[in-house]
């Protein structure tokens, strides 16, 4: 049975399938680069025709579909509903709210025709929707027994981006945003809160197997039109921070914009306070600079469309059937397992399996049959420790404890990083040094805004502000908080 | 217990709640006016602030979600995966199929300027996506290995619309589109009717409760860029058709324009055959037209979200402790149920459910209680007819039957309805004037293009072609064919 590592690679790869792993670019030569074809060998993403737009194929589809169920599921779970508001907003709702249309116009896809004739007022192809939502939501929310107002919806909207990146930063994206109305300040900031740990982070760590840091943004950093925003940041494996998902309390900008008041109890009108908070096809891009590797993507086992890829070693009619066999069990038992019974190079074949990340790969070939044996390799694993005998009788009842085993050696690995590449400072300057490798942990006291601007000359920014253990502060005013400095994407 | 009809309307409804249901204009009465009441009425939709948009609210929007559920696995059942293509066209590339641009430019919208520049080429926000797939699908198909490919995507299309209506057809909808690249012409074919029976048809019929009527189009009526266009037609309450899903053969229109080449097993080179097919939130207009009744609407139990509801029908604790435990059970027992123990007028919150169409309510108050029984309501049924006794122990082993039987008296209500309502004719006058009330069948050797014309003066089209037995023609030159014909929405 011949390794990935000594397949011959001077044959031709058939049209349509990958060369060996030793083709991507190792992480630590160019990050970027070994970004951008783990994507394209991997079948994950390409460049769409427009600037800046992605095509997103079946097999990175696979895995946000998988995301939106989960993050969908937990959102329904915070008592939210999902609905869908239009792609097109009239120009002259996003300028109702000062900071936001300030903070968006530069972004902005304009529709000036449409049906042949030119529009008398442009619309703007929604960047994100809080004022189209706001619109409704002054419609929607009369009384107090109208509160809280808790909607959500999946959609698409367009940010022009300048320096686009797939899946981190392109112009069109896919979210979800979530949009909600409450009767107080306290409720308001109670949910924002509690999406942002029970949906974003809970997801993020348990189901992507991504360690996140919370914390809220410097006014500086956050959301255009915002009182404060929470933020979830993940290092990725070059020491950057990522920001993959934010939850907004909004105050009562926008309900003051829109008109989003109520009949209180106290039988007087109150202007409600909103949040909206979301998360993207951004996350795709951090499950693979959180996780990938030399050889490609590794993805967790819990969020994994394909869980277990049984390959026969050979293609055999025997080997077949018991591949075919194999998988139909692991089906049975839960497991989301696919076979391999292709003819073509195994090596090279391995190597496919390898790039996309698929957690376990069992091989079988004539004489593993003869002996009621398989071999099992760990994607979790650097190669030369990743594979072990098991018997075919052991495999169904194993197999869900070894992917729980990844799920968690995943999440380690990440942490680990994360810890090894953080260092406490104590000065602006020191933090700069530091994020050149990774995150720098600053008092809050020492961080005013000049220190900020200073920092974003070398490209550093205070990712988040937190508590010393980590959890969100209470207010802004806090004592003791500390600042998450870092590089960022 | 009162009844919704005896309920007093004089009372002034509470925000955000409905009034009774005799608000809504009946549908003998103005058809398009009740359309427009119950999805207001029943929170399904609203207008968008831009001319022809929708804002899906969340009822209407679970009723989508479920559609897409079930649509979803079919298509994947069919071998195709999901993937998502860009929101923005390149000008350019709408115009390399000629019958394409023609029938697409007149509803285009045009973003003329994005990130606060004037765009050098304009960029035109999809209407149907066709020629991006086909671009990208020129470079995933080399050889004959990568045959078929078989995409879908759930995404959002914008096409202008002069008479817009909500669902029916709006500026901006929401849909499945289906793209498929086959070697062969047969091949080709094959697909588009498998999608357009297993998924399309089997949905509508089995789950949507539509009987639908398969067929063809007539070159006049096919797609554009379409060498066959298979559709599915239902006649709703008033009569009229509304084309519901539709699947075409693209023959090698799009593969010449666009490049899609493989090589053969023989060595050549070939141009593959496309298909696309798709079935947008129309359906949720199709459903509510179907089933609805001047009481509002009526969702059948396979596609409800919410398929019982228990209503306590005083706001009592015990009264809301039996409906709290009866909900309990069903949900235990797989049936998506709702309790109502809310406090308000009675006979407002049964005006609701029944606005909403919730298949079956089960009410229960102090005196139902002390003598161990419900009242159940069938929202299938006439509301004289509609309510009978049930011991509540029986209940939870007898919903699941009773909700099946619903199902199927919607079925067969618009069946007799539409069979009812058809008339055999045997010229184009009798065809015109059949069409005033249903649908008029007219042997197809007696529709030549003058009568397709002179039948579209009185806004009467041919909605589809098919065999005496209501199966697809193998071809169009097929003797003995019939057209169906009708007004249409």
């Amino acid at each position: 049975m011949s390794s990935p590592a000594t397949e011959p690679s001077a044959t031709k790869p058939r049209s349509g399938t990958q060369g060996p792993a030793s083709v991507l670019t190792p992480q630590r030569e160019d990050f970027p680069r070994w970004y951008q074809e783990v994507l394209a060998k991997a079948e994950m993403a390409e460049n769409g025709p427009v600037r800046g737009t992605i095509v997103i194929r079946p097999y990175g589809y696979s895995i946000w579909e998988r995301m939106q169920e989960n993050v969908d599921r937990r959102i329904k779970q915070a008592g939210a509903s999902n609905a869908y508001f239009p792609l097109f907003i009239p120009q002259s709702y996003l300028q109702r709210e000062a900071e936001h249309v300030e903070g968006f116009s530069p972004e902005l896809a304009v529709v000036t025709h449409a049906g042949g004739d030119r529009l008398e007022e442009p619309i703007v192809v929604r960047p994100t929707s809080e004022t189209v939502v706001g619109e409704y939501m002054a419609k929607w929310v009369q009384s107090y027994r109208d509160l809280p107002l808790l909607l959500n919806q999946w959609a698409n909207v367009v940010r022009w981006e300048l320096r686009p990146r797939l899946f981190l930063r392109t112009s069109e994206f896919l979210w979800q945003e979530g949009h909600t109305a409450h009767g107080t300040k306290e409720e308001a900031a109670a949910y924002a809160r509690q999406i942002h740990l029970d949906v974003y982070r809970s997801f993020l760590t348990d189901i992507a197997a991504i360690p996140v840091l919370v914390g809220h943004k410097t006014p500086r950093e956050r959301f255009a039109g915002a009182i404060n925003t929470l933020t979830c940041e993940a290092m990725m494996a070059d020491g950057k921070a990522l920001q993959i998902a934010t939850s907004h309390e909004l105050g009562q900008n926008f309900a003051r914009a829109f008109g989003i008041d109520f009949l209180g109890q106290d039988g007087q009108r109150h202007l409600a306070w909103t949040t909206s908070w979301g998360s993207s096809t951004r996350m795709v891009g951090g499950l693979v600079m959180a996780h990938g590797d030399d050889r490609g993507l590794r993805i967790p086992p819990r969020l994994a469309p394909i869980q277990v890829v049984v390959v026969a070693v050979r293609n055999d009619q025997a080997v077949s059937d018991a591949v075919e066999k194999l998988v139909s069990a692991l089906s049975q038992s839960g497991v989301r397992a696919i076979s391999d019974i292709r003819e073509g190079s195994f090596g090279r074949r391995v190597t496919e399996w390898e790039l996309k990340g698929i957690p376990l790969r069992l091989e079988i070939g004539p004489r593993d049959l003869g002996e009621g044996r398989a071999t099992i390799v760990r994607r979790d694993l650097p190669a030369d420790v990743a594979k072990s005998q098991i018997s075919l009788q052991e495999i169904p009842q194993a197999v869900k404890g070894i992917l729980e085993e990844i799920q968690a050696a995943l999440y380690d690995q990440a942490l680990a990083r994360q810890l090894s590449l953080s260092t406490q400072v104590d000065s602006v300057g020191e933090a700069i040094q530091a994020a050149e490798k990774g995150f720098a942990y600053i008092p809050k006291n020492l961080v005013d805004e000049a220190a900020e601007e200073e920092m974003a000359a070398s490209a550093v920014t205070v990712r988040c502000v937190q508590r010393p253990d980590g959890s969100l502060a209470d207010s802004e005013d806090e004592e003791g908080l500390v600042c998450v400095v870092a590089r960022s994407y």
